[in-house]
């Protein structure tokens, strides 16, 4: 989709598109469909960017808590989203062997009690070995740090869920 | 539920259960988590909606554009969400004849033109004819008065919805 078709979306079709660049959070693409028309792609990513930083800290771990758990419960009960099922195999969290289930769901388990919201990464950005080792990393963070980085990670999964319907910035003409 | 039942639920749990108190909004009482315990029904009611509050301007918007039409495409073509359906068909608005449907159709289509976002009313608390009418006044308010409007109808829509949930605060022991 070029950028000048985004821009003559009705909202509802807006949030059709949209609705899932972060995870189970439409209000977010909803909010800022009034800033049309987007210059581009570029554009587009920074609305809904500072749309995100604009929320109150609470309203930040809400975005978290509606994320799945990597190799969680909705993968196994094949109740993930579309982008996150993708995702997530393309990451190797479906093909996981006993022993790393074991441990994934060990990490998981520890990681949500200290911070209460998921871990979350951009899994088409890292593979298997990258996430066991960032997941046990970022467990020593502060609240506050590992919640800056959550939503930074929340941000790369946008921008590559964006990419995967609209037109990069240099095929698009205003 | 009682309300220690609700204190004791997990986030994943707690947005599962009340995950479209506010419609298709799962990350407003996914932020509200952490306020466990929970009073009772009016402290739980109370959070969700200083959360709402809490938004930017936009995204109070973002919340009305995640709501359906009254008598619109959902209805028709039977993607309402659960709670949606069962609070349209109770208002009559499954059962309008040709005329009132193509009344409701027009109305909507103005007022959304008009405002950016859908006409949200508690249809619970209203009947057909209560709905039209308000349809027509309300569509002569400015965006920042029928915006505060439209967020005070989806916290009524939110507290209904609780009710059917929660036990009231009569019956709660903390």
């Amino acid at each position: 989709m070029d950028i000048s078709t985004v821009n003559s979306l009705s909202y509802e079709d807006f949030v059709d598109t949209f609705g899932n660049v972060v995870e189970r959070s439409p209000l977010i693409v909803a909010a800022i469909w009034p800033y049309r028309p987007f210059a581009n792609l570029s554009d587009l990513e920074a609305r809904i960017s500072e749309l995100i930083d604009s929320l109150p800290e609470s309203g930040k771990e809400g975005i978290l808590r509606c994320h799945p758990d990597l190799a969680g419960r909705d993968l196994q009960r094949g109740t993930l989203t579309r982008e996150s099922q993708e995702e997530q195999s393309q990451a190797g969290m479906a093909s996981l062997n006993p022993e790393e289930t074991t441990r994934m769901y060990r990490l998981n388990t520890e990681y949500k009690r200290r911070f209460g919201f998921p871990f979350i990464i951009c899994a088409k950005m890292n593979n298997k070995a990258a996430i066991l080792r960032q997941l046990t990393e970022r467990s020593g963070n502060s609240q506050t740090k590992e919640r800056a980085h959550a939503i930074d990670e929340v941000k790369k999964i946008c921008n590559l869920r964006l990419r995967n319907v609209v037109l990069p910035d240099i095929q698009n003409k205003l």
